[in-house]
C-alpha cells in the first residue's frame, strides 16, 4: 500500500487521537519539530518519571513548549517486573482511552526513541485493544547512542558494518555480540563500567570503547574514551559505551550501490 | 571530562566551523531543532547527491529553510569503491576547509543520520586534518529505521532485546545475524526482497517482517507487513526492512532498573 506522508512543518495533535513522542537526550534543541508541534498543541501531555527520579526528565525537555496543557506525571518503579510494569501501563492506557473518547489530544513524551527501550512500549501495545489503530502516532526521536556517537564524530556504521544495540547487563551475551558486529552499542552500563574493561582489555579493545553518560542533557553529560577514568567516577543509569570492534569494508567488484 | 551542554534552542553555525547535520529520512517535520537553526544559518551548504539523482533529497528535505546561504551540490558516483569515494570526498574535504578558513560556517546536509550508512563519514575522517577537532560537529539525525518502525508501532527493543542493524548486501551474513538478535534491521534491502522473502519463509519469520520503502519521503512512501507482495512491486535503494525475530525478556528476581 502506499501511505501517506506529513508533508510541511504544522502537524498538530488531532482531538481524539493518541501520540507517543520521542523528545531525544535531553536537550530542548534536540526535539524534531513535529515533536515540538505535537507538544504544543496537545490537550494532555503524560510524562513518564521513575520513582526515584524527582523531575521528568522528558518534561524538563519540553518545558519551553508547555502553555497550559494538562500534564499528567506517570510515577512508575524501576523495577524488572514484567507484570507490574504491564499493569502500571495498563492505567495509562485506560486514562489515554477516555481522554481521547472526550475528543481530547494526549501526547506521552519520552526520552529518546520511543520504540528503543522505552516505556512507550508497554502503553503502546495496551492501547491497541482500546483505541483504532489509526489513531494512534508514534514519531522517532534521536536515541542516546546518536547523541553519544556525535560527540567522538565516528561513524557507527559505513560500508557493509553491522551495528548491535543491547544492555550491558550479562557479559556473557555482551562477549558474544562482539564476534558479531563492528560496533557494539552498550545501553544501562552504568554499573558495569568496571567489568566491562576487563572484558574489552582482555579482547584487545579497550581503546576502542568510549563512554557517555547522560549524553546532550544540560550540566551532567559526561564524555571519555577511556572506560577505566569512567569506571572510578560514579555515573548513574544513562550511560552509554560505545565499542568499534572493527570494519567491513565492501568487497572489490561487488555489484550495487552505496 | 564534564563537557558542554548546548542548553537552548539558538544554536547558530559559528563562523569558521563546520557541521555534518543529519536531516532525517525526508520529511520536512522530522529535522531536528537544532538541524533547523544550524541551516537556517550557515553561510555555506553542502548538498550531497548521487549521479544518478535529479535533486537532492536531503536539499529537497530542506528547501523551506534556504534563503541566500550558498548552495554547493556534490555529485558523487553510487559506487561500491572504497578509493575512488575517498578521493570524491578529498575534493569536499579541502573545499570545507578554504571556507571555514575564510571565516565562513558551513554545513553538510545528510539524509538520515551522519553517522549511519552516510557519506558525511568520508567528509568528517578527512577533516581531521584539515580542521581543528573543537571547529568540527556532528548533529544527528532521524535514521531510517526509527521512521520505518514507527510506521508499524511495534517495538525495536525492550527489556533485553539486541537489535542489529546491517545492510542486505549478504544473505550468508544476514541469516547468520538472525541468530544473534531479537529484531534485525536490514537496509539497501531493494534488490534482495524476493530472496529475503524465501530465506525468512524457511526460517518460520516470513510473518515477522515490515518492509518500508522511501520511509517519510513525501509522495512515495511505500508500507507493507507482506514481504512477497513488496517483492513483487519495483522499488529503489532505500528500502529498510524490519524483522522481529523474537523477544528477550528479563529474568524473574534479576537486579537492576529499567
Amino acid at each position: 500500500m502506499d501511505s501517506e506522508v506529513n508533508n510541511g512543518n504544522s502537524m498538530r495533535a488531532l482531538p481524539g487521537h493518541f501520540y507517543a513522542v520521542g523528545v531525544g537526550p535531553g536537550s530542548s534543541d534536540l526535539l524534531t519539530v513535529r515533536a515540538v508541534n505535537l507538544v504544543r498543541s496537545a490537550d494532555v501531555v503524560i510524562a513518564p518519571r521513575s520513582r526515584k527520579a524527582d523531575t521528568s526528565l522528558a518534561l524538563q525537555t519540553v518545558k519551553d513548549l508547555l502553555d497550559g496543557q494538562e500534564i499528567i506525571d506517570h510515577v512508575y518503579a524501576m523495577r524488572r517486573d514484567a507484570e507490574s510494569t504491564v499493569r502500571s501501563w495498563a492505567r495509562v492506557a485506560e486514562l489515554v482511552g477516555r481522554r481521547c473518547e472526550r475528543g481530547q489530544s494526549v501526547v506521552q513524551i519520552t526520552i529518546g526513541d520511543p520504540l528503543i527501550y522505552s516505556t512507550s512500549c508497554y502503553l503502546l501495545s495496551q492501547l491497541r485493544e482500546s483505541l483504532p489503530n489509526d489513531r494512534v502516532h508514534v514519531v522517532p526521536g534521536i536515541s542516546a547512542f546518536q547523541a553519544s556517537a556525535c560527540l567522538f564524530d565516528e561513524a557507527l556504521t559505513i560500508q557493509e558494518d553491522r551495528m548491535t544495540l543491547m544492555s550491558a547487563t550479562n557479559l556473557v551475551r555482551v562477549e558474544e555480540a562482539l564476534d558479531h558486529c563492528e560496533t557494539l552499542v552498550l545501553y544501562k552500563a552504568g554499573k558495569k563500567i568496571a567489568e566491562l574493561a576487563d572484558l574489552l582489555s582482555r579482547r584487545g579493545l579497550l581503546d576502542r570503547a568510549r563512554v557517555v553518560c547522560y549524553a546532550e542533557q544540560p550540566d551532567r553529560q559526561f564524555v571519555s574514551a577511556d572506560l577505566r577514568e569512567a569506571a572510578n567516577a560514579r555515573h548513574g543509569y544513562m550511560v552509554t559505551v560505545l565499542v568499534h570492534v572493527g570494519r567491513q569494508a565492501w568487497q572489490p567488484g561487488e555489484a550495487g550501490s552505496e
